[in-house]
């Protein structure tokens, strides 16, 4: 039925992000289908397969269905995207540009080719090579296994090769054949975001740059556009992503989490080629908003504008709390509670501390309106995870 | 999966109202699922069920797995809804208030008894009758088949009985036995529409004034909020919307379109009780969109913020043109003129006249936010709409 401008675009995982990505491509037309892990998931009424992502006959078939494919997460093996890849299958974004996103010290090893700000970093594969790490660096450190981490998982903060002896043993690091990843414990004053898409057609465009607060390896707050941030600040955030957007051949949405240091320098934290917590409040904060900039993005479309709606936004994450059935009346007097506020719930099960969704308030308050959205969606975020 | 606020809407019809209902209700993390008229229809992503809506085994079968049943369309016959509702299901709007949506005489009624402001009108059934109010109105006049229609079908402009003489056959008033509803042709000055939602709670909330621009009976562009517009006007509007949501027990969203005279009065046109094309720019205009603020209502959910998010919103629809396939350079070439501009496509085959989607800009031009708007989004339907 769809004619003239059918081009599909399928979804690789079956979360939140593969959600979101659902109502942006109803508007603009697009075709979309989801490749879900499993029965139920928050993407499922896109859901046209079910099964195992790092299975390649699994991802040939879905693939063989639409015309690009993208991605909720970013673990499908290298080796399955690079197979399909030669057979002619089209992702975005590509299999060579991804590899940094899902390899971190790959990723440092770029940002050093590339000249970028980051942490003082090392592959460890010993306790002896950590402890020298440890001991150049005052003592404590990051450590990160360099593959398959989210959300805090495959991170620790050490402050001995001690704390990392399950992970240097020999069959922990067999997964690991170029070591694990350690850097300096920045000492940061707070964390940034730079969020921007790169188009197919090589269009680069940006929102501004946003504050995030993490707690425990989660996201649970962004603020945009983040307080105190000069023109030296926002250009130079800008500078890294598009520098990385470019040379990394990155096609989609691109976020760049940063640390701004004590005296005001950024580093790179991480890099996601995909749709960011740090960016749900572009949804409803700015005049196009992530998921569409995706979807626009990767099938070549012309990029939208990126400008805020209002003065501020601000975007809380909902977790589960200690109730975990029967939320209608928490719903009801979380919307009662702040007419302005857009809710965001992910259709997943409630389970105390999981990212069930999110809430933001777009603010033209006259006076401070980071302060009265930030208010109003805490308002909101905690009502739905306090038992009533 | 869904669990604690796992309350489902159900809708009947396949179309794009029920289509930009689906992101409404994903974000609000709201179970949706649609009985389409036949496979492909625009909203064919939540369809769990295709079948005839006018057959009540049907309906009862997609009833059954949903907690509330809403429309896309006022077409299921009254005799289907009463035979359900008395079982137990829960269709909103209900069919005591749907009824006045459903047939234009007992809407005219139902105004009269109401004492609000509207057309002179009668029931006719003869050739007699219509020439009666023909003369006593000036020689012009407007028939309507009081059940059915839509878009400008089932609606005739006539300057004498032998322009309806097939509509007057004996065979033809066998579907209408109270007759057909006729109505003096006002003289307007523009028509307008008064858009609102009643929540299943009673309570009650309005978007600003729209005015809107019809051509060959369909809505082409919509503008928000209605230009000179004084107090007294908008405050007429918004009374006589609260007035017919509440004594006709409407509950959902409820589209009042009006005409203003060459004197400054209004006078009541039509009513839908659903989202409604004139109320397509709330999506990107208002905080809350009509499509929300419909699914909110129809859960009884508290109603979100209905103010405009810029100083002015223009809709424009987009109509097949005569390029009927691969319309994907025409559609990348409307992104590109306007990245600030909304393109809604509803996946419907693109053939001429059809409304296919629409376009909506929001302004906040210092100058004249409304002619920027409307400029703009203009701009966008017609690249789209022209052969490139």
């Amino acid at each position: 039925m769809e004619v003239g401008m059918d081009e599909s675009v399928g979804v690789i995982g079956g979360g939140q992000l593969a959600r979101m990505m659902i109502p942006a491509a109803i508007e603009l037309g697009v075709p979309i289908s989801v490749l879900a892990e499993t029965e139920g998931m928050a993407a499922s009424i896109a859901a046209t397969a079910v099964g195992d992502y790092t299975d390649v006959e699994t991802v040939r078939r879905f693939a063989s269905g639409v015309d690009v494919v993208t991605f909720d997460h970013e673990h499908v093996p290298a080796v399955v995207l690079r197979a399909l890849e030669a057979e002619g299958v089209v992702f975005r974004p590509g299999s060579a540009a991804l590899h940094f996103a899902q390899d971190k010290l790959a990723m440092r090893r770029k940002m050093v080719e590339l000249g970028l700000p980051q942490p003082a970093w090392a592959a460890v594969r010993t306790a002896a090579e950590l402890e020298g790490f440890l001991s150049a660096h005052g003592g404590k450190a990051v450590l990160k296994l360099p593959v398959g981490g989210y959300d805090g998982h495959g991170v620790r903060f050490i402050g001995s090769a001690a704390d990392a002896a399950d992970w240097l043993t020999p069959s922990a690091l067999e997964a690991f054949p170029d070591g694990l990843l350690v850097e300096e414990a920045v000492s940061f004053s707070r964390e940034l975001s730079q969020l921007s898409a790169r188009s197919a057609s090589g269009e680069f465009s940006a929102w501004v740059l946003t504050e995030t607060v993490q707690k425990n390896g989660v996201c649970t707050e962004a603020i945009a556009p983040a307080p105190r941030s000069d023109p030296r600040l926002r250009g130079l955030a800008l500078d890294v992503a598009e520098a990385i957007a470019r040379e990394l051949d990155v096609t989609g949405v691109l976020a760049v989490e940063l640390f701004e240091t004590d005296d005001r320098r950024l580093l790179i934290n991480e890099l996601a080629m995909r749709p960011h917590n740090t960016g749900h409040w572009t949804m409803d904060g700015a005049v196009t908003g992530q998921f569409e900039q995706h979807i626009r993005a990767v099938l070549g479309l012309p990029l939208g504008d990126t400008s805020l709606r209002g003065k501020a936004a601000a975007m809380i994450n909902v977790l589960g709390g200690p109730k975990t059935e029967d939320l209608s009346r928490e719903r009801a007097a979380a919307l009662a509670d702040q007419p302005s506020a857009k809710l965001h719930l992910y259709g997943k099960s409630w389970r105390p501390g999981r990212k069930v969704g999110h809430v933001t308030v777009v603010s033209n308050s006259p006076d401070d309106p980071v302060a009265d959205a930030v208010y109003r969606a805490r308002a909101v975020a905690g009502i739905l995870e306090t038992e009533a």
